[in-house]
């Protein structure tokens, strides 16, 4: 399985109106929990039924129903019929290799996004996809398996935060993005200060297994970037949507502090990228001059010794007629002079600056 | 013959108007076949004579004629003839070598388009010209060879699909872009898996032919961009096409799907290309540190034994006075010596970590 | 603490209306220092109680209130009260890890930047956030330490400059942001310098701690760029602003000369980014110049001895039926033989331009 | 003389209405040529004299003045004061440095470009300016040197193509800057064969002289890419030119032909470039893999050598007490260790897949 | 004092309005020209008292004072008062560090742009501020330095030339601008021709000292690029210019020359850095080419004696019972087969193309 992309050869040519989830199914069953709430109230369900929704629906108030677990689309479908969505959304919906994307329908707006998270055990990036659908007085989040991102969201609908329980679900659907986009932020900065922490060790002694680090952190901020730099153009599209679900006048604030988060986390990620490769040339630079360092050292002596036993050579011929073999010092003169010539190679070499 | 382009001295300052195959003949017969639809009924056809066409023309059905293969520029002129195509139009389709273009004219639209094919055997890309032409209720389109690429949309015409039934030549166009876009994400993912399999295996032990690999990989990656990149730029200019043959407001929203895929394409093998250069990084760089150290540990080994080589040497000598030779234990005392120095040396060595 | 970004996991869905301080406390307490001026006089005055303040308000002169510190965001809280800010103003001014930004409010103006400080000794560049809070006759200004960076501008308004007495807070603010970037290029100018300088050192004697000064730099003008390259699109914002509080007619000339500065700035700072990569370039290939030539000039040497020692070990073998070694001038020949041979391959290798 | 560019001192601050030759003499003598159509006749005369040209204007047909060589501004001159044409076009036909070009003129376009010859034995790339006026009923072109670039536009004049007979200049400028980029596609496709070849080659067995010929196209294909790529402006710019001189109803789908052509070159080149710079990393990888192999198969050589050495070294020695010399089976024994000592070594480093 | 750039703490915060010079003293004292025309008659006058300008201010003529030396802000401030300049503009006269510039003003416009001049026995680049202040019949050029750059304009105005005389202030800017581009120009064709013929030698036969060209070559080269790059902005701001002293209508022409000039520039100077670039490659690969060859050849040939040695050493061995050593012939064999070996080795190493 890819791990930027998958498409199996037999969803060529689909309609683009046939319901099936294309994924991996990463949860076992689909959990649906919604909060409906106004500025007076906050009501906390979890669905077995999908048709208890209906009762939300008749009211006044703001439903957000939030749905973990794709892998089943007979049940998108029935979400689907409950709320009159249109069929093309639901495709939209089970497709996770989709690129991050807002679309415009009548009466509703359908958004999606990778949502990431890093497992530091495994130094490794993983990407799910989230959906919203932001209609009138209801949202649909649509995630692929459960997980508690949107906790704080839900304490903040709890706890009577003013602003957040008197708007609409444009500013629900803010808050949320908000949510994937600090994360996008977080995790980049989890990965920052290892990287940074890295570098750091790598100045004072470079090991090998720096190297696979570099290249580890190098791989994940790559899929990061891919993962993050689609979403800048889809937060541009949205913040510029001429639509009447959205309150600009209120909220135009908001989106653009989403694309400020938006770019801050595209850059950083770039900047890592920037720093990671400089810690390789960085690394080959020290290994390299420090593996020339020991051959030259290693040559530089080798070299010493080539003439002395090249000296301990000739005498060791046994030639009848060599005279020098048979002075009293001579023993003693060849020592003094294979003393003298190693001092004045390594004389040589150190005045050359060679070792 | 060159695989980006292909153009011969022959073909400079023709006219616009000439007729004439410029490619590689690719099928050995031209192969017609019509699908005939409304949304009772479907008739499927293949011609041996181009005036049967005409019969389909005047009733009030949606026919798509498919034209399989481009060789015989007579037989595309006849069709031409009998639909009252614009003579550029035709000149166009038998160009293999085009860029991908939109070309409206006066009651119809001309789209080209590379379709790709990979070959895994090879690990080769083949390319393949397709040509649409969209009139108000007549789709023909014109490829290289015959093939069952277009079968799934077949598939869906014959089983009453709703929509495509329903709809005119417009959604049909769309259905078959969509296939061809389809496709490269699908050849981009295949490729993908097995770089990314590559990549696993590279970083686990590197051979010598995984050096190819990436080679060929990154050969086919570049090449595929060079095909898809283009294209993107047309598919922008057809979804902005302001013509009564399309019509925007139901079908924008496919338009805008074929923008998504198409980016997304592009996107994924921009990806996959950097994660090949990287590769090539990896593989260098481990190769690079292997060799170091085989060099380094043989460098060493040598160097020990050069003193105590020397040594040897002295006392190979043949001086008459060299009072160490007669000692009685000089002999273990010079064996001990080298021990000693060998013992010093790695002892060093280690000590600087040079090995 | 990463240095290029930082973002805790309990930041994560704060409401954008939480007030908390998200940075590192630089500063022991809250500086308040106000200027207060009209043509006619100037009264500075620091502040212990933030109510003080209010007497500047009620009065038709151009008040400008500096803070310096932000870790207490009670303090900023009060602040925000007295002038009535916009809650989400304050948690901007207290978010230190923001991109530059401009933010049109309804009787404001709220803009943020990075300001930066080099230590020399450290060879390291510090930023600290800048918030400024445009409103009709009332200027704030957030520093995150106490700092004499703004004196220049008391200077000026102390001694009666004929522009900045008579003009309003968007002259100010001006005049605030010019020192900001006068001092991204007295910083750039100042490595810049360094730069040069050890780029002279370079071509004339490379040595190893150049290369350690060369990615320190890198890293900084790196850093420095990522810091600046934002601002600019910032200041392009900012001077297309559509606003009553800034007097184009009067002030655009300003910043137009903020837009030629901060472009100054991105530009050089960018080509000593080059010029760094050139010396790389420079000090690598110099550096394996010169190891080459060691390695070769010993490979050389070495290679001269090994015919030389052979021929000697040949003589040294105790064969009974050697004739050359019962000649009485054998040895001389050896002697003179290995001469020849030493001055042939000296000569050889000249001749080839070997060394 | 530069061949990217050449501009002599003398040049600096000449009015823009000097004329004088600004480039290599290429040609002898000056050769102009009319062809002289409308629907009905073709004329086409050889000028010795320019006043002839006089009895071609007076008609209602359209005229082609086509002059080969610039070296002789007099020339220029006269022409130019026939056709009473703006003092700086002259300059422009003479100056044949320049970028391409369009220029609107009160009566006429200007239009220059550069035409490409490429040399196979030298495999080097020629430019030639070539200028076109494009007036109501005249057309006039300037070549640097004489040549038959333009004779499949003739023939098709003179065989009654009905088209180019029944259009009037514009139609047939669009068939010179045809031929002109179907020249450059034709001479990118002409290399680009070579490329692929050389590529082929280089997997297969990669020598020497493929660095120079990789190292040759590269300089040609970067050559060729710097004087198509201004060009692409320049055909903009003219399919946009807003001048009743040009009938866009009619043939702008034969301007939008030219910008997709001049695309396709544009792309084709840098595709090639690219693929130059992939086979440079091929070449240097495998030879350094050979390199490097052969190499490590001398040092493993050497090393097996120096252990077996060393203990030939040692029972060399001359000591009196050294009792492993006197035993009846110490030398075969020695011999034994030395084959024992390489197969444990050769063993060893096989097992290390050292080679 | 950096090349790039120049700031001093000191010139933080200072007032917009503060005259003082920034820059390198670069002339001893200042040099006042007056050339006054209209198209009947010529006056040249050096001034030595300011106040002698106004004569010529009273009179309907064009009036260009060339004002040489920058250094004594006393003089330009007189200068501004007389002509009722802002003081701004005479701020931005005396700043040689800014960016290329044009500014409107109410009765003038401000033209900044770099001045070069190439020192060819230094190979250096020295850049030069030059500022042009147009009125309606008054042109002030402000030069660092004397120089002989605006001769050919002063000679073309001396000459009669009919369109400098007949025009007002614009043309003669444009005039101006024009020597500076060509300049220019100019400059990188004269780098540009000793580029290529280095190239040339480079290919025949690298030394070290191209090395060192080439070094210095592309330094020179990124230097030039990064003061002619933002002129290209300056220029194409200035030709878009909406002023009633610009005649478009007329001059239009003219300054659409200028931005082909300034492009010319830009991309010749980039097409040279390109060239550098892969000389640099050229010249690495080549040498290291090289270094190889010698490093293999000299390896090869110690391997071929290492076993040669070894056998002499093992018959050097003083064993008792060496049986070898006692046969008649066993030294003439020793010798023979150290001949084939030596044949073998270099015959294997042949075979496989080692050297």
């Amino acid at each position: 399985m890819g791990r930027l992309i998958n498409k199996s050869k037999s969803e060529i040519g689909q309609s683009p109106f046939d319901l099936s989830f294309r994924g991996k199914k990463r949860s076992d069953h689909i959990l649906m929990r919604v909060i409906d709430f106004d500025p007076e109230k906050v009501l906390e369900v979890q669905l077995n039924e999908f048709r208890e929704i209906k009762q939300f629906m008749e009211t006044d108030t703001v439903t957000w129903l939030n749905v973990d677990g794709l892998h089943d689309s007979s049940v998108i479908e029935q979400i689907g019929e409950i709320f009159e969505l249109d069929p093309m959304m639901l495709v939209d919906v089970l497709d996770t290799e989709q690129r991050p994307k807002v679309q415009e329908y009548d009466e509703c707006i359908y958004i999606s996004m990778k949502m990431i998270r890093y497992d530091e055990k495994e130094n490794e990036i993983h990407k799910e996809k989230l959906s919203l659908v932001i209609a009138n007085r209801l949202l649909i989040s649509f995630q692929e398996r459960q997980g508690d991102v949107f906790d704080p969201v839900r304490e903040r609908i709890r706890k009577h935060k003013r602003k957040i329980r008197n708007s609409g679900t444009d500013y629900l659907a803010f808050a949320l993005l908000d949510i994937v986009i600090d994360n996008y932020i977080y995790i980049i900065s989890t990965l920052g200060e290892k990287i940074e922490q890295l570098e750091d060790d790598l100045i004072d002694n470079p090991t090998r297994d720096m190297l696979e680090q570099i290249n580890d952190f190098k791989r994940e901020i790559n899929y990061l970037r891919r993962l993050i730099h689609p979403s800048r153009e889809m937060i541009n599209a949205l913040s510029k949507l001429d639509t009447e679900l959205f309150d600009h006048e209120e909220n135009g604030v908001h989106w653009k502090e989403l694309q400020d988060n938006i770019n801050l986390a595209t850059e950083t990620s770039d900047g890592y990228r920037e720093i990671l490769s400089d810690m390789m040339n960085i690394y080959h630079t020290t290994v390299s001059t420090k593996l020339n360092d020991i051959m030259k050292f290693l040559t530089i002596f080798s070299v010493i010794f080539i003439p002395l036993t090249f000296i301990a050579g000739i005498y060791g011929t046994n030639f009848d007629n060599l005279p020098e073999l048979h002075y009293e010092y001579s023993y003693h003169t060849m020592l003094a002079v294979m003393v003298i010539i190693t001092i004045g190679m390594i004389f040589y070499f150190r005045s050359r600056k060679w070792f």
